[in-house]
């Protein structure tokens, strides 16, 4: 018997696969399956449950795109959220980002991906169409696209205006900006220009 | 339906399991969890089954208490290994950061633990007596002691030499000294003075 790396074949596959997540490294990977070692039975149990359940049994919302445990989404079904908003992200993470500014209580549309030639993402691999479908059904009075900037966000917001701008819709975007506590010294002249350009009435 | 954390009792779920992890903050988790869903189902079964088959195939070697695969570990069934030298040491990781060194050659054991009254951890919860035994068998020559510094590791180490020490073995301590590129200003007096004590010819 040859001598692996830590001596045992389960071990090195478990270090493997901590490993294989992102920003973890072998080291703390390696830590990371000993305390597994050292958790009870029903523990690792739990833990490797939560990925098979969370990847074989989750769905997506029909009209969001975001993730649900059933049918449609606990953002879609909420009576006291603003039907009349859809806020465009690019992914999950965004819904969330938003989430926990506690600043916008309508609905979203995840993309999931915008538009990339270099990665084959052309407008019909996006759930545009739907966009369009949603805001057709007459309830929509606001669409606030909130996509990165760069080429490719610039690109699919543009794409989607022209889209929806014919329909009785009107289109949005997050505000864009000198951060707060950021020093103007130190901000780029694109964000500093356009922060100049959006400049508000003052509210002291 | 009320609005849980992340939109889904699945994601929710697993979030709690990656923070579950020692070092791993919510943030983290979600990030980690996003990272799950995006992987393909197999990618997902094979991360979850690492972790069960670890816990539930992993046998402890009855030498040495290294894990293995199987049986007696790699260490103790290695030929190439000096069967003469036992080095007792807390733990596992223990045993992965002398092997890094490369400059030990010899067999381990492993406590599990060290003596502290405070856990209500006595010798007797120890496997000291396997020790002993594995000592009595006559091949062994020399037992080194590499546990903690501190009043546990002191406790349990003078403990073990008291069962030992009528044996014909020796027993050995790993040097305590000022580590490679410390400074002596910043050193404690305590290392530093163990290290004038146990000062060594010098070797150009």
């Amino acid at each position: 018997m040859s001598l692996n790396r830590y001596s045992s074949q389960l071990l090195d596959e478990a270090v493997e696969q901590f490993a294989s997540l992102p920003g973890v490294g072998r080291k703390t990977a390696l830590r990371l399956a000993l305390h597994m070692l050292s958790r009870d039975e029903a523990g690792v149990e739990r833990f490797s449950n939560a990925f098979l359940n969370l990847k074989g049994s989750i769905h997506y919302c029909p009209e969001c795109n975001m993730i649900s445990d059933d049918g449609i989404c606990p953002f879609c079904s909420d009576p006291r959220r603003d039907h009349s908003v859809i806020c465009v992200v690019e992914s999950l993470r965004d819904v969330f980002s938003i989430e926990n500014t506690g600043q916008y209580k309508g609905l979203y549309h995840i993309l999931g991906g915008i538009i990339s030639p270099m990665d084959g993402i052309g407008p019909g691999d996006l759930p545009i169409a739907e966009l369009v479908d949603r805001i057709s059904g007459g309830t929509v009075r606001e669409v606030v696209l909130a996509l990165s900037t760069g080429i490719e966000g610039e690109t699919t917001s543009f794409y989607i205006y022209k889209q929806i701008s014919s329909l009785p819709v009107t289109v949005t975007a997050i505000a864009r900006g000198v951060g707060f506590g950021d020093d103007l010294e130190y901000t780029d002249e694109l964000t500093l220009g356009r922060s100049m350009q959006n400049r508000q009435p003052f509210k002291p």
